[in-house]
């Protein structure tokens, strides 16, 4: 093969899409060429659907705006988020792969403590192709990586692992902070590169940040709702987290895991934590009661598909998080209505239509 | 202070005990002459009592054999192990400070990516006075670290953390692999420096190495009983597994904290794995039992002391374990016995007498 110019197949090509919420032209994509463009995107336009956005040249993608989430779905449009990156669950819904991996577009590529460009999207794809250890702590962190193995007394039964439903990836330069986090430590920057992957362990709760992620859509696509956020909700900032929280009950539930750690992007702006602030602070003191509930619920054995464990988790939300806010109320409907949808979308061999196609 | 000649005094100097078992002179402790010769070293000698164990000028020191052992025990010196490294435990039970640090002796001074030399124990040490967070996980790991904090989503009410108990450190070079590992892969060598302390989850086991492991004698000392192993034993090399899972259980009981990854150790030569073999073999399939049975443990509420609970769970070894093996019944009154000891010693202010001192 020395001398071909003929590139390699990327990896899984055929059986992933990158799934990227936006309300700008996507320049940042520049940086990812070399990653991403032999890669399938589905943008979700956030906002002023009237508004151009620009696609780098040389990029395969689908482009919906609020107008085509609504004629999508219809009445169901409802669960979808306006004005706020929640809405990126929609491109989950309407994809057809096995496989997504979803990035903000204030996301770079981040370099290793060597000065090498970060593939991040071949890291989430080993990730997600090796087993994960929920059930056992490993020592040496991920015991499929080369060069690293099931330290002494792990169990042997254990060491064949379980199917990887998610790969949650970091970010150096501006940590994923909340508003108070942000407004105490404006200068703060991460800049330590751990080098490892790490399941989190079955009955720990971790909190999914949505900037790097990557998940096998067939396994868990129906628990990655994003939640309703954003525009005419009293809260915003908490989508990646709610589904975070959803989806490793049913995880956990399913016998599946979930990993953390590598790779990195590098995120290059900070939010204003002002504004950021107004959209947190009820999920600040809500999320006190959220994680006892979280950390609680038990899914009952009948249970055995991705959507039977969210409508019985959707019933729970009403029962008791009901309590703490009518708003859980209203989350609790567009669950219900999200799996609606997603069933409607995926029940037929049909692709949904979409306004830009290349 | 520049160019004073003053050593700075040297964390917990008065506070804290390292532990060694050995067979052999302990050359070892050239290379950690700076980070541990203002320490107290407590030096437990295994098998020929006889022998005599050399070590290098400078360190204070006691030292104990088996005829020690015996005299300071009488009966009760039956729970503390012969043969085995895990008699370094009685090292635990006479010390008298709120630390301990114990590592082996083929363990030496590792280096950082930078080259720097590392000094494990105050790592340790850091650890130890730092808070961990066993109740939810932190994606950026430990969030007490320097540049590091909570991210968003992680509960305000949970930031204070809980008291760390103990601190798992690991191993370059050699990794600690079971029999069969070592067997499989004679030629894998851990190079992977991961820049990370985090808290092993609340529920979570964790297979706990005793090469280079560091605790807060005062919180949790009388549940690190190392067991029965080696002479006169069908086991070996579970001795620290053992603790690990004992301790595992009984600090989420009681609400503390466990910390793994950092610091890193040089384990210089790996042990012979045919030998291993044979001392791993019924461990290697009872632990196919230990698991599902600490996995489940349950401590009452009643059990508001370590060594109520230790007792407890002794109980629950001998109705529980005792079916898997005879051996486990003796090793539930080993148990007891160790606790007996341990009060024995540890209630009045005496010193135990020891048979060599500097």
């Amino acid at each position: 093969m020395a001398g071909s110019s003929v590139k390699p197949t990327p990896l899984l090509k055929d059986e992933l899409d990158i799934v990227i919420p936006t309300i700008r032209n996507l320049d940042f994509l520049e940086m990812w060429r070399p990653f991403f463009e032999q890669y399938h995107l589905i943008i979700v336009q956030d906002g002023d659907p009237s508004k151009i956005i620009k696609v780098p040249d040389g990029f395969d993608y689908e482009l919906y705006n609020r107008n085509d989430i609504n004629r999508i779905l219809g009445p169901k449009a409802s669960c979808i988020s306006f004005k706020d990156s929640a809405c990126r669950c929609f491109g989950y819904m309407v994809s057809k792969k096995k496989y997504i991996y979803t990035i903000d577009d204030d996301c770079f590529v981040a370099k290793n403590p060597s000065g090498e460009l970060i593939n991040a999207l071949e890291q989430h794809i080993k990730n997600l192709l090796s087993p994960s250890t929920p059930f056992f702590f490993n020592t040496l962190y991920d015991p499929y990586r080369e060069g690293a193995d099931f330290v002494r007394g792990y169990p042997f039964s254990l060491r064949e692992g379980a199917p990887t439903a998610v790969s949650h990836g970091l970010w150096l330069n501006i940590p994923d902070y909340d508003a108070p986090t942000q407004l105490v430590k404006p200068r703060e920057r991460n800049t330590r590169y751990v080098d490892a992957v790490l399941t989190v362990p079955k009955g720990t709760l971790f909190p999914m940040c949505g900037m790097n992620l990557g998940f096998n859509r067939e396994l868990i696509g129906p628990a990655m709702y994003f939640g309703l956020m954003g525009d005419g909700q009293p809260i915003g900032r908490y989508d990646d987290m709610w589904a975070g929280w959803c989806m490793k009950v049913i995880c956990d539930h399913m016998g599946w895991g979930v990993k953390t750690g590598l790779p990195y992007i590098w995120h290059s702006k900070a939010s204003n934590p002002f504004v950021n602030l107004k959209k947190e602070y009820k999920g600040i003191y809500w999320q006190e009661d959220l994680i006892p509930f979280f950390q609680s619920a038990v899914l009952p054995k009948e249970c055995v598909t991705v959507q039977q464990c969210y409508i019985e988790l959707a019933k729970q939300v009403k029962e008791k998080l009901g309590k703490v806010d009518p708003y859980f109320i209203k989350l609790a409907d567009a669950m219900v209505t999200w799996i609606e949808a997603w069933d409607e979308l995926n029940s037929s061999g049909e692709k949904s239509s979409k306004s830009t196609s290349k």
